[in-house]
């Protein structure tokens, strides 16, 4: 009865999904040289957690319903696979600024990447494809392109303040088109649309009757005088599945607490989705029971203080930022609106020494031991990233040091016209200083 | 440039993924009609969760560990992808007893399903078939057949305490098969392998050259007079994939905190199953940082007295179900040797009333209040599973009253004997009290 296979030596191979899987930012940073100028400390800005730093820490009540949970006999027991219903309730409470939301909309997930991940592997097969942001975060190409999904980019306009290129997004559009990708405020670029803005994206969802998946990890991080809204609190026809956590506003990125809301107003995912969404949270249940059964009163008792000290913080580095790097020759850095990143565009053009910007960034940390994101991370090229979180000197330090990087390498005839300008800028920059402080 | 898809109508499908992902144990269940006797408090014999009653809590070693880490800054930031460099340094030292297994072989994941998750989809491509055990745990055929990968059974013995039936494990080898599935000790059969079992097992797997995925959430739950060996221990060729976690021996099943420990003891798995798995592991990231942190703590910290005791509860809770129900006319359970279960065999012929053994456990629950999950759940009718975890007074309780339930249904003619071998079997009873008293 028994048999031997064919196969007399060992060959085990890994799976299409596992080969398929893989992570574009780390494989271009692996192939940077990226050894600092041991003369000068290191300052990464390239780091996308906000408590690298130990500058931005998560609010006390967080921890204090952590400190409870751990003594509550509920905290230790599997949870149902969607989660704790309590922990429903209190997200469905927290998103109702996404629209209406009740428990049953609400699944708790191992993270915001496993909330992403279960959605795009809910509605999208082998073969399909959802369209994903130019430069986007390389996320929804990690999560899909072992499965076969495929990422079709639509283009951002680095001269709207990165607002989507809608021709563009709409002739994307395929038979095979599952979902679009729409992250609001944008990692990497610090973009915060618009209602009108949104309004034109779900026009062309509806038309082609394409759901939207919203990545609204940022929501609420946006600078004053601008407004976050939810693309699913305007949505009449068009599904969106949202996903957010506990990851980025409560500075707790590693304790990994996310969530998909479903916003389906007219009924369209149906029950289908409904049971699929379900059915792959049964895959390795969610996030950790510990930090389900504090959410609730993470959520309810975090006073509205400590995110406005956040989020002016990050706002005041921005601003900081802005003004240093928009004086480095063969720079021009994006203001942004929210989030809590700057896209800094390269003129290569400047620095025909470099061939592309992965070397800028390359020399920039050999000589200048400040380490940025190459746009080419985002799919981006000719940009670099930097990241408003770290501490205020070390942003200044790092911004200073651009800027040296900059006008000893940008080319000679260009050299000469910024010094004239760099008096210029410098009158510009003491009236603003002025001003700040009148 | 833009164009509006054929469809006018929204029609948004699942994914083969999200369809194809089922639980079993859950669609079985919501079959049953299962409402208790009203005057008659549920006793739930069905949940795989050794918390669920409150009788078992977790060491308080592990809760302090939690509590300080709460404190520690590292505690919130991402861990990398395959976890906190400490916790694995610390899982590689836990592990030494399955071999030699450095921080290197060993990947965090969020709980022990996501772990079996990773294993199973980073060497299985669509197409492809894992052996797995029947009896057995469901949650290999879910996490399987989403992907397209087929489950193929082979056959346990209950008549020699759940051995694989090798010639029926060999028979189902073809040349797609790229894994065969150990789960020791086992749920649902409570079996413990010995060595000599272990390595007719891993001479069918290196003669066919076909890896293993060791399924040991329940190491060291074996009773006394019996060892525990895993399996990569004692293999000279054949590379094991181990699957673990905090999960069940530590009492915290919803804290998600699991690992895969890679054995690879002649590289045949190579850079290119580490690649996969490590992959795999950018996904979603692995267990909180929160618990990641504190595991080196957990791990070294809690005593042995603490596992002692827990084990003795359970095998003392065994000996008396089985003391119990091995008088249940038309029962014969089969006597576990470890983990925290027990398989009852149903002689079905006795009770010709029930067509198969969900409606007898439907009665049991109507009639009793005792509900025990029928082995369809494990692809084994005519058994059913009862979990020995649930307090004393309750389980002897539940017995007693699945004993009358049995007395009450099985048919007439037997009943007679039954009644006469009652004073026989009481007799015995009474003989082993006696025994156990001197």
């Amino acid at each position: 009865m028994s048999r031997i296979r064919s196969s007399q030596e060992w060959e085990v191979r890994a799976s299409t999904l596992a080969r398929k899987t893989t992570n574009p930012i780390r494989q271009i940073v692996e192939h940077l040289q990226v050894e600092p100028n041991p003369e000068k400390e290191l300052i990464a800005l390239s780091i996308g957690d906000p408590t690298t730093f130990g500058n931005l820490n998560p609010p006390d009540q967080l921890l204090q319903a952590v400190r409870e949970s751990i003594e509550l006999h509920k905290s230790r027991g599997y949870a149902p696979s969607k989660g704790h219903y309590e922990a429903r309730v209190a997200v469905a409470k927290y998103s109702a600024h996404q629209g209406e939301v009740s428990p049953e909309d609400v699944i708790l997930t191992s993270g915001c990447s496993h909330a992403i991940e279960m959605v795009i592997t809910a509605i999208a097969d082998c073969g399909q494809n959802i369209l994903i942001p130019r430069p986007g975060f390389s996320i929804y190409q990690t999560l899909s392109e072992g499965f076969g999904i495929k990422t079709k980019y639509y283009n951002l306009l680095p001269n709207e303040h990165w607002k989507i290129d809608l021709d563009d997004l709409e002739s994307q559009i395929d038979d095979d088109t599952v979902a679009i990708v729409i992250n609001n405020p944008s990692n990497p670029c610090g973009s915060v649309y618009d209602k009108e803005h949104l309004y034109e994206i779900l026009e062309i969802a509806s038309r082609n009757k394409v759901p939207i998946i919203a990545d609204e990890i940022y929501e609420h991080f946006v600078f004053a005088g601008r407004q976050f809204t939810p693309i699913s609190s305007i949505s009449k026809d068009v599904p969106v599945l949202t996903c957010s956590g506990l990851t980025k506003r409560f500075l707790v990125p590693g304790w990994r607490m996310g969530w998909v809301v479903i916003h389906d107003r007219n009924d369209v995912l149906g029950k289908e989705i409904r049971l699929a969404l379900s059915n792959l949270s049964m895959r390795i249940l969610g996030p950790s029971a510990l930090i389900q059964t504090a959410l609730p009163a993470i959520l309810e008792c975090t006073p509205q203080s400590f995110f406005d000290e956040v989020l002016l913080f990050i706002e005041t580095q921005a601003k900081l930022a802005y003004k240093e790097l928009r004086v480095a020759p063969g720079l021009r850095p994006i203001e942004p609106q929210g989030a809590m990143y700057m896209m800094i565009e390269i003129k290569m053009a400047l620095f025909p020494e470099f061939k592309d910007e992965c070397q800028f960034v390359e020399s920039l940390v050999a000589e200048q031991s400040v380490f940025c994101l190459p746009g080419q991370c985002f799919e981006y090229p000719n940009y670099m990233r930097i990241v408003l979180t770290v501490p205020e000197d070390k942003l200044r330090e790092a911004c200073q040091r651009i800027t040296i990087f900059c006008k000893e390498h940008v080319i000679g005839e260009k050299r000469k016209e910024i010094e004239t300008n760099d008096i210029v800028n410098n009158v510009e920059v003491i009236c603003d200083d002025i001003t700040n402080v009148l």
